[in-house]
């Protein structure tokens, strides 16, 4: 969708350097802007590619207004301004109302005649697809589903029976909301299957990526509070709470009943051990074992940076010596 | 599905304390629980919950039995009682025999008159599907497939050819197995595909979780033995076998042709390197990095637990001088 | 396909050691060959194995000849040899051509008279399907995407709108391209998406596993090169570019904007965090956690090798105290 560099200003309340007048048509990094293109600079280590770019407009900081070679609008956050920006030039497409021919549907559903049903999806038995809901080719969404307004399911989606969505939700294809937890009872060495008779529940402007995994509860629900971001490959275990606004990075896992704040952030290929409790406002990094509850908002790490593997390998030898050496120093220290 | 706590105490051979002629209409925990449910105390610190609950029956060690507010099962294992209890108050429901219409099933394919094939299923050529089988929306099966009686495919989950399944499977949504191995010859550095013609096996009660994948072997078949339990976005590589009665946490990952034994327990995100051979009932614990084989059974770890990020930094700096405080050490003690 | 060992010989330029007429009909492990198996000897501590095969021809060393106890084709690379032997033995399927009747194929899409369309497919506007292109039951394709001649697309894939596949590229079943990258700016804690207009580029004969996702570029694309061979459950972050013939072992994690090199071998259950460069030719070992950009080709490592559990939590506790036995060794010293 193209607006004016003057229409776009009025919307994010920003300050215009230049002319109000051109139309932007689409955005683009720095170096590959052309005619119509909205960039932006957040990140300083850019400055070198303002210079050159061939941008239209691009959103930045007062401070580096005056290393604009094209028109700017000023903004004290140019990052946060260029998503809304974005979202603006390249709005969702909207709804198609409607069933495709090939979906299925059970019994009893109510499906909004503003939602739009893709190709093959099935849809089970007292189902309720709120209004402009887009559910994608391939998805199936069991018995007594709930889907809240303005959710878009993409393709090939699973939501178990029962699993409620409150509105604007996204789920990424390959997402499977509703399995059963992995709850067994161990039986003289052999598993038993414990039902697992919760379900799960989403809040508002839950986004959820790619292949992500969401149990169901053993007997109470998982819940994922408003506004949580998880991408891709994430596995979440039944009875997990995750507070409102809180991010999971790629690759994560969240072990059985453990509960994470409000406004964390968990980094990619962390994992959280069962039956934890995580502070709101935690910031755990990347590949962290959390292995007890956080207590204190605060950054908590684990992850082992690399080094060349000659040097690794010396170093991790000595790590399994580490006791003999603590003995060793105190050893040496007594006998002063 | 409502029994009296009389009928469930005789069907489990437990005692009753208090009355046995309540209905139990449902499982609940001891916090949510009302009238009608069924509860259990199991881990002793949810014993003050126990005083409040509203349960009419509670599952409980003897020696909890005189806390109890509410009628009483005395089990010597509270947990493994409660999860029989719960498979007979929430039963699976039963297959409703049936192809559904849009369900495409290939040439030569028998499937039992007391299957259920959901709808857009795919069925290939020559496949079996035996008695009272449940094949859920969305799901693909290969040629040349088996699928044992009882075996329970959730929605959209592959099965690629000449895959076996045993009775009484269940593979939740978005499992595939028998894929294509990651094997490759290397030719002066480009990759050439090594064709997988083995195939994939799983024993009886077999439980594989969501977005679990499975590959087929090379040569010979991956296997995987009776009652094994997989969770969700497991890898196992080809030529793997694993032992009856593991169970594997999710996100961890099997390299290739290693062989795990029977009764052991593989923690979340726990990965095991190609080639290896775990002992029988071995444990390995979150997030543990298995180099080697195991030759005698025990307990196994290497996850490394959190610290606070500003302490983690220089406790790490110092690790990547471990060598180096080796010689330090060494040198001093010499010196005495 | 049955041939001769003659013909295979000619085929791959390999001598022969005992009679070429015998007809080879599939191949087998050493151990389990049979009358008609084609097998193979590359890792001498098989030689056992050899020894009682009953192969009627094994792939072998021309050091190792005189241990076959039957025909022997003599190779430099046996394991090379013997993948291009399997590939012939045991050919792909042809593409049958024709759309299957249950595929829903969009307006203005394009596919040659020579693909095949499998069942419950769905296929997006302006999609370009090349010649001999498979496309498996249940895979659902976007709009504007394009798959090049020979491709082989397996059952239940997502590529989302404008992804573009080159030449006689594998897709396995679960695999997600084109999904939206983990883009989102922070508003006073709560996230606001940022749309994500950049999509994926595959190059010729890439080779992607099951449940794998690589996510759509923010603004430029993700990409990723000719030859390079990813495992399951991998995930790609927008913005990443993979270098020509680069092989990622199953559940590595790559975050945004990373640049890998050519030739590179990235372990599985390694992650590498957002923004850094690696090096062509380089490997990482399995289980690494890479923190910072790598400039010179070579081996790196982080992951933590297993210990009887015991053991390392006495270590571990030690770990903790490294800084401060750093400090005391120094003291010591100094005293001297």
């Amino acid at each position: 969708m193209s607006l004016t560099i003057a229409q776009l200003a009025a919307d994010l309340s920003l300050d215009v350097r230049g002319s109000g007048d051109n139309e932007l048509s689409h955005v683009a990094s720095l170096h590959r802007a052309s005619v119509g293109s909205l960039s932006f600079l957040s990140n300083p280590k850019f400055l070198p590619q303002l210079a050159a770019t061939k941008a239209t407009a691009v959103i930045i900081r007062q401070e580096h207004a005056a290393d604009c070679p094209c028109n700017a609008l000023i903004s004290k956050n140019p990052y946060l301004s260029y998503a809304l920006a974005a979202q603006r030039i390249h709005p969702l497409s909207d709804a198609i109302p409607g069933i495709a021919p090939s979906a299925v549907v059970g019994e009893n559903s109510q499906i909004a005649s503003s939602a739009m049903i893709g190709p093959q999806v099935v849809i089970g038995n007292n189902v309720i697809v709120c209004e402009r809901v887009i559910i994608g080719a391939g998805s199936v969404i069991g018995d007594e589903v709930t889907i809240g307004d303005d959710s878009r399911i993409d393709a090939r989606v699973v939501l178990y029976r029962t699993v409620q969505l409150g509105k604007r939700c996204r789920i990424a294809s390959g997402a499977v909301l509703g399995s059963d937890g992995f709850g067994f009872a161990n039986n003289a060495g052999e598993w038993v299957k414990i039902p697992q008779v919760g379900s799960v529940t989403l809040g508002d402007d839950v986004d959820i990526g790619a292949n992500t995994t969401i149990d169901r509860g053993a007997i109470d629900d998982t819940i994922v509070g408003n506004g949580v971001i998880i991408d891709n490959l994430v596995q979440i275990a039944h009875n997990v709470s995750i507070g409102d606004h809180t991010a999971i990075a790629g690759c994560a896992g969240v072990a059985g009943s453990t509960k994470i704040g409000k406004y964390c952030s968990i980094g990619g290929s962390a994992n959280i051990v069962g039956h934890k409790s995580i502070a709101d406002h935690t910031t755990i990094t990347a590949q962290t074992f959390v292995t007890r509850s956080i207590k204190t908002a605060g950054v908590y790490s684990s992850g082992v940076p690399m080094q060349e593997n000659s040097i690794w390998r010396k170093n991790f030898a000595r790590f399994k010596q580490l006791n003999e050496f603590s003995k060793r120093l105190r050893k040496l220290e007594k006998k002063k």
